[in-house]
């Protein structure tokens, strides 16, 4: 029997979005769990390091949303075939991270210094990052970025470019420069590519169509 | 043949330290490549990510600090022994991708709020991400972080704690409240005694004595 995998998190896509992903497209049954906010503070003790997502998988509960990410692709065929490729996957969700930071350190600005950093950020650092990125798509044949079939990596970037151009996104639409934000893959068209082919792979686009949350 | 292994990076113990530590631990051959800050502009574009340290194994270039390190921790027999275990490495260095990113939050604070940021930092949130590594490591026995045997995420935490403590670092002295970093352990016992095993692998043990740059 399958063990039994939960995921843990608030009504929203965001860090757990990308677990639930991972699940469909592998097609593996899990429980989608969404805590409200007020909820929360009693629950937080019995995370591992105190966040959301957890994941409950055969009766222990694990977090960080990457581990987890890496673990169930492992589980859906979705992680690469020998260490050469998983050392490069690993490569491109720490470069996620690295995106991430720059984002993260542009809430964490004061008021006063927050609309030159988001000018910059949108201006400057992610189009440079984006660029590095559409380069080692390209390099690799452009289909995917690692190897010649869909990984999890690839559904990752996929995700985090449909929130980065989300109108309706819940947090990013506060950053100064939202205009900037929803144009930022203008000048990308191999990623804009690479967003459709993971759209179409059938796991995917059928939690796209029935997610409770998020961009369609 | 073994493949050769170049690491490239500053004079500096910094990010490749946990690189270096890993291939000694596991008696790998590597070239330890040290680059003057003023050469780096030009070797920038060749970088995958266009940050240090890079990797050279067997002709390709590879980057990232945390997945080089999981790939050599795994070469080294570092890297515990199946899925689970790899999933709570995996979680260990995300945790720890945390604590940077708190520390580096503070680096990146205009200066009427470092002050303040600092205080919070060495007072609060690492005594409060540290206790959470220790309840971590005592729940799996208090000598290792993940299963029973030393591997490269006990290499990592003491790498780690070693440059929090370490008197003569050339960024954090430049923080606020230099005297909580250096005393951010002491509420920290079993932190201790776990930086004291890892010491005693004879591998780390030999980089540690010839290093040429890092706390002994």
């Amino acid at each position: 029997m399958a063990p039994t995998i939960k995921i843990t998190y608030f009504d929203i896509t965001g860090k757990a979005e990308l677990l639930r992903l991972i699940l469909s497209a592998g097609n593996m049954d899990f429980e989608d769990i969404r805590v409200k906010k007020e909820d929360w503070p009693a629950l937080k003790p019995t995370a591992p390091f105190g966040q959301l997502p957890t994941m409950e998988y055969d009766g222990e509960i694990y977090a960080q949303t990457n581990a987890m990410a890496k673990f169930l692709a492992k589980k859906a065929g979705l992680a690469g075939n020998d260490d050469l490729e998983e050392l490069k996957m690993d490569m491109f969700m720490e470069f996620m991270n690295d995106i991430f930071s720059k984002l993260m350190g542009v809430f964490a600005k004061s008021e006063s210094d927050k609309d030159a950093a988001g000018k910059k950020l949108f201006e400057e650092e992610l189009p440079a990052m984006l660029k590095t990125l559409e380069t080692h798509l390209e390099k690799n044949g452009g289909k995917f970025l690692v190897g010649d079939t869909l990984s999890y990596v690839d559904i990752a970037y996929f995700d985090l470019l449909q929130n980065l151009t989300w109108e309706d996104h819940p947090f990013f639409p506060n950053l100064p420069h939202n205009e900037l934000r929803l144009d930022i893959l203008k000048d990308h068209p191999s990623l804009v590519e690479h967003m459709e082919r993971v759209k179409e792979h059938p796991g995917v686009l059928s939690w796209l169509d029935k997610r409770p949350t998020g961009p369609k």
